[in-house]
């Protein structure tokens, strides 16, 4: 194609053809909180200010990546038109700024999004262009706009800030937005919590799809590429909230293997963390499976340690438990079977005492989920730090959880050589490794169970609906349907 | 997953599974190539110095888009690891440069890449750390470094020029290496027309069996969806070249259409222009066809009428030939086939003078192509200019073509609203429409036709393997295989 840029901004955010529709409710309920919170702390002479993301050239061509609205306006408008600005009155009410584009747009990119087609797709209470900012904030007696500044907590970024038009007699205010938005975003809605149920159920039939489909003599590549076909054309998600990791045999162990381009070994074991993405929320799964679908002695000893992890950690959710307690809990029922299995040496007390199982599980039981796959609220103001000892300073929160919260569960085990190598000469760990057994399960890889989970008032509820148990797993790749409900916990 | 950022830059190079292999020798003779360049204007105190691409994080967030590494640096060294640098010596040495990882990197991202291990699979004559920069260059004899500096003439976006490390003594000198290697880049190896004609091949394929599988009911996503799990389960292409535009009935209309969330509906057109990226390298191909398998005669009509333009263009091709005049060739016998049918009013040459055409084909013939889509040296220094004209403007280049380069000839004739609307209220349009015919035909959105050529010494070469002819097209979709092999037209 000539002239212009390949563009992918999706105007309309109507996508008929989708399976899901996404109740504009939410959005103004979500703007609801937020003018709750304005007229709590503020007064109505203060708004929210934001700014939507833009589109992303690949290096200097005129590719575009395709476009993903920045979160923390997702979350309020729901609008994926690039370059628009959103302001949130103290009442609640939604003001949308879209950009003017020219007439060419229309030949290059489709019908001239107004405010008028825009308010109708969005259900903002008001749409307008982004050059009548200023006009449209004084004329509503605002004076200050809050705006975002922070710095996400797992990738060390400051989120985008926006910038008043020139000319701007608004004055902005730097404190409030960040940790109050933040915050909220860690209590989701119930219509959030639908839309989170959805794409964990897409998600999940892909990686069942996948598993089935997984033979020795394939490609990694293979197995993504099924995934990624799975959940955009049944379930209408064309992204996925992070790129899949599909690791075997020894690569299973790089916890973000990013190349996904071995051929797949039989007798060794996939690690499969996959997630799609839709309207803007994700999901993030783990499955874990012995390619030719029957497991060996040492892959269901290590894969039922980590699943004793999950479900001890699953059982036990509910507000007011305490994350790092959660995770040290996942550490110490794997330690027992290590130490069971002969794999590690000595006592449970002695060994978590030692952080040994840092070794084995050298990440965070698990993160906070939503329109980030890491999502926001992870370490706020207020919050507790994150913990210092070497087996738990990788944890992404260190909070107690409320009612609300999405958060994966995700203990893992793996065989690390880089890590393993350099602790067999570290007189630290040597006593407690079986470095003979170790070195046997060398091209092992790993094992993660990852479920996403929501915390309700009384307990918890697993959205991730794949098999599970050694069994489950079995019978699913021999051909056998599966399909498995919504897990309550409750206590 | 927690901990760490979700990255995904290749670090090895190393597609075991994967079904094409780059031969090595390709950069080798491409970083020769430069190395003339380099002795013919400069001496051997001169060295080319390059930057590659960095990992692009989306919005704030620790998730990153796939990485996608400069074309520049992977034109001379086919290395995907990011923040790396390269040099090419005058006599065509390749100097390449890694970061230094963390061990940390060992955990989340895999085996620490290391010179020796870089060495061996991209063949670069010398592989150093980063830190290595100044002392390496020096010690090579080389006193100025030539960097890349210039404005990609698709984007408007400067290309990445190096940074030289802190305290370097190195000079550096912004003008020579933008034009040459943009020059350069213009004229295909042997290899890498082997590498293009893959590419083409695997979504040659693709769009054979997307078209296959189109059926009235469907969404337009799942046409896309069909295209991007073809080309990279069958063919390895993790990425493609841009985003697919799959438009059907009115939105075929809109040239870069980005959002394919719309139904099929039973008696439209299909627009679909997708390409697999593969190894750094890109294809770009449109197949237009009637959703349900059948043309109706308008369609047939306005098909046969861009079709005819494609062909009587690849009759045309060969070295020496004005692009220019191609592109008017193609307008002229659209403009032919449009008259014929009653769709415009007027004799050819008025229409054309009145540049009339440029209501149906709002867009240039085509671009060059290779590394990116649009490919570099469109309007280099000593190029050409853009053209002025209303219906010619849009041209991406306006060059004499060579042996060598690699362009997309790609007519399309569109029923595009917005500008004929427009044409109907302008007295220097609208005695030259039949507007009546015009609206009966505002659903009917486009046809483009898009295939890639190279241009060889005798005339040209067509690596597009797809059902053109209307009998190809309804006997494909009826279900019959289609084979093509590679076209070769010569004079």
């Amino acid at each position: 194609m000539s002239a212009h840029t390949k563009q992918n901004g999706c105007s309309g955010n109507q996508c008929t053809a989708y399976p899901f529709k996404v109740k504009r409710e939410m959005y103004r309920e979500q703007r609801q909180r937020l003018g709750a919170a304005l007229r709590s702390s503020k007064d109505a002479t203060h708004a929210a200010f934001l700014q939507g993301g833009s589109e992303v050239p690949v290096n200097s061509t005129d590719v575009n990546y395709l476009f993903w609205q920045e979160s923390y306006f997702a979350y309020l408008f729901g609008c994926s038109i690039p370059d628009s600005f959103g302001a949130v009155l103290a009442d609640g009410t939604g003001l949308l700024f879209i950009p003017r584009y020219p007439l060419s747009y229309a030949v290059w990119m489709g019908e001239l999004p107004t405010p008028d087609a825009v308010k109708r797709s969005t259900e903002a209470e008001e749409v307008y262009y982004a050059d009548e900012i200023n006009a449209v904030l004084t004329s509503k007696g605002v004076q200050t706009v809050e705006v975002l500044d922070g710095v996400n907590s797992d990738s060390g970024l400051n989120v985008l800030t926006a910038t008043l038009p020139e000319g701007s007699k608004l004055k902005a205010s730097h404190g409030w937005l960040f940790n109050t938005l933040s915050q909220q975003r860690c209590h989701k809605t119930d219509l959030e919590v639908e839309l989170l149920q959805y794409v964990c159920k897409v998600s999940s039939e892909a990686h069942i799809h996948v598993m089935q489909h997984c033979k020795p003599g394939m490609s990694q590549h293979q197995l993504e590429s099924t995934f990624l076909h799975h959940v955009y054309y049944h379930g209408g998600c064309r992204k996925v909230a992070y790129t899949c990791i599909c690791g075997t045999g020894h690569h299973g162990a790089v916890l973000h293997y990013p190349n996904n381009d071995a051929p797949i070994e039989n007798g060794t074991m996939a690690l499969l963390d996959m997630g799609g993405h839709y309207m803007g929320y994700a999901s993030d799964i783990t499955c874990s499976f012995p390619v030719n679908g029957k497991f060996t002695e040492d892959q269901r000893t290590i894969y039922n340690a980590v699943l004793d992890a999950h479900d001890s950690v699953l059982r036990q959710l509910k507000p007011g438990v305490n994350w790092v307690d959660m995770h040290k809990l996942a550490l110490r029922v794997m330690c027992g079977h290590l130490v069971r299995a002969g794999i590690i040496l000595g006592d449970v007390d002695t060994l978590m005492q030692k952080r040994v199982m840092g070794l084995f599980q050298p990440h965070g039981l698990g993160h906070l989920m939503g329109l980030d796959v890491h999502d926001v609220g992870g370490y706020l103001q207020g919050c507790p730090p994150r913990p210092e000892e070497s087996d738990c300073c990788k944890l992404r929160t260190a909070r107690v959880l409320e009612k609300g919260f999405c958060i994966t569960v995700e203990p893992g085990c793996y065989v690390n050589r880089a890590l393993l190598t350099d602790a067999f000469e570290n007189p630290e760990f040597k006593p407690y490794l079986n470095e003979a057994k170790l070195r046997s399960l060398w091209n092992f890889g790993g094992v993660r169970i990852e479920s996403d989970v929501l915390i309700t008032e009384a307990g918890a509820v697993n959205m991730t609906r794949v098999p599970r148990t050694v069994e489950e797993i079995e019978k699913t790749m021999a051909g056998a349907p599966f399909s498995r409900e919504i897990q309550v916990f409750t206590h």
